[in-house]
């Protein structure tokens, strides 16, 4: 699991509270409120999660060996660019996947939410159908209780998914050739890239493929 | 709902949020910690269900109009003199009879849980299956999660695959780009590309993305 700017620490004690009672093992934390870390590690009870939990300055660090991202909101009107899916449904794909391999699920900070670049990371999102905001340890317990309930056999996809770190070494050079090209860079196109290349649901075989393809492509536009 | 000697304010205000979030509307606090009742009220966000929260000395007198009590519990060990049922199955049965009638869930304070006295009110117990007790707005937030959670059919994709054509427009354009620039044309190459176009899984409007791309690229390739 990762939060992404938490800023209220009782808010990451719960989150590693809920971790452990679900039977979940690890916290990452992406460019946490420093204060309010050091004081959720240091209570008297800090969960051995907590202690564990790691530190991101950027999101696609934290992710980079996971080979599904998935981000959560509680907002239904925002215009969102991602694929959206109730919790119950996304339970079931998360457990499936999970089996097989890493697989991230990022929460936003208490107030905003996940910004649109953080979005750009994930491959889908999902949403807890409630009234309004959730308080942020809560959404994660129901979140988590919603994945281990009634496990399913795993079955999982024989491809291995290509890891975010994959993802984001094709993004950058499609990035670069389509500026060598003169492709039109309009507002907000590095988030569309990305969100672009995560939709084709890669195998990492497959990203592999890619990246020499658009390699080569971009040898030769600079040979010429 | 009914939270019996509950002592922290913050769980208090998670219990109202989290009956809000799930559309539920009546909360009970039998004998509560008056410092943290007055404080949970007091908050500058202090939801309507909790400014409208009743208190009462006994438990007794909390329940007197339902016709279903349940109480919740963390432990399994401890010996209990009742039927104990998982969240799952408690929560369809709980759902029919709110149906019908008002329902009580009990939940205690945060340190000791509920009494014997207290659950000797109780028709019977239900049971998240965690690791350990949890903490008491998560474990609200998880309980009246499964209450209103509402078995969803899987929701297909709503965007429009890309036809047949245009992943074939895709793979000519790509096989011509790639062959301009010097990618290794192997034996059977054409059909690798096919096949690799079609794993994307793309939308049609994504298709459309890629090859505005890929005309972009050639487009360069030629005029250099």
């Amino acid at each position: 699991m990762i939060l992404v700017a938490p800023r209220n620490p009782l808010n990451i004690g719960a989150a590693a509270r809920a971790l452990s009672n679900f039977g979940f093992g690890r916290l990452r934390l992406v460019n946490p409120y420093h204060v309010a870390f050091q004081e959720a590690r240091s209570a008297v009870h800090a969960h051995k999660i907590l202690r564990d939990a790691e530190e991101f300055a950027t999101l696609a660090e934290a992710i980079a060996d996971c080979t599904l991202v998935v981000g959560t909101t509680s907002l239904g009107h925002r215009e969102l660019q991602h694929t959206l899916r109730p919790l119950e449904y996304a339970g079931k794909v998360l457990r499936k996947r999970l089996a097989a391999a890493p697989v991230a699920l990022l929460f936003g900070s208490e107030k905003f939410g996940l910004s649109n670049e953080d979005m750009s990371y994930c491959h889908w999102l999902l949403r807890i159908g409630t009234e309004g905001s959730m308080n942020l340890g809560q959404a994660v317990a129901v979140c988590l209780y919603e994945l281990v309930r009634n496990p399913v056999p795993p079955t999982p996809d024989k491809r291995q998914a290509a890891t975010a770190e994959e993802l984001d070494r094709l993004t950058r050079l499609l990035t670069e050739v389509l500026e060598k090209s003169g492709y039109v860079h309009t507002e907000g196109a590095d988030s569309k890239i990305r969100r672009l290349v995560r939709r084709l649901a890669l195998a990492g075989h497959d990203a592999d493929i890619w990246l020499g393809m658009i390699r080569q492509i971009e040898w030769k536009l600079k040979s010429k």
